[in-house]
């Protein structure tokens, strides 16, 4: 199982860099929760998900995931990577920690990634 | 409330690596819990709490927050940090990341850190 959670890690960081969009979401169970930021209001499902990684979609965009970060624990996870988006001339650098719950296939039925606006780096490009 | 919490985190690492136990234990609200590692069985109150960490006591140890990994959303917490353990001519190295919840008055409820065996670094010293 360790092995299966750090590669579904791999190519959830990967995709949210490059997407497709349905292929994150395939990375989710039907009834997945994603809380993102932890204390925004949870999205429940795919249709929830799709919606909310849709909005990364036209972003012009690269992620990195820390390896050395990667911390398994049954079938829970925790791990820190960077997105870097580049906007209007400038680029936001942004390097959450991201949990995520399992079940028995290796789908993610919860995710809740640990950020705020104060983690965030704004400089011109 | 931020401030707060990275306050906390700051003293827990300094602490986790230096003692005593009591100031830890005191950084813990009465009912707190702690899973450490997740998966272990969850420890409930300053006893459990105490017990837990008096382990760590009389080890050659030290610690270093990764300053870059704390991650604050509302009053829960993640980060990242490195504790070393020398026993017996051998240096153990780890880097959990830890999940802290806050109440209101800036005492950790819930702590649950995630690493396991996989990820500890065995070297000779």
């Amino acid at each position: 199982m360790t092995e299966q959670i750090r590669d579904v890690v791999d190519r959830y960081v990967k995709l949210v860099g490059s997407g497709p969009t349905e292929a994150i979401v395939e990375l989710y169970a039907p009834e997945a929760t994603v809380e993102d930021p932890v204390g925004a209001p949870v999205r429940h499902g795919h249709d929830a998900i799709r919606e909310f990684y849709d909005i990364l979609a036209p972003l012009d965009r690269e992620t990195e995931l820390r390896t050395d970060s990667v911390r398994v624990a049954g079938n829970e996870v925790a791990f820190q990577f960077t997105i870097i988006t580049r906007v209007g001339g400038q680029r936001f650098t942004m390097s959450p920690i991201d949990y995520m719950e399992f079940d028995d296939s290796g789908k993610i039925v919860r995710m809740r990634a640990f950020w705020s606006q104060d983690d965030m780096a704004i400089e011109p490009e």
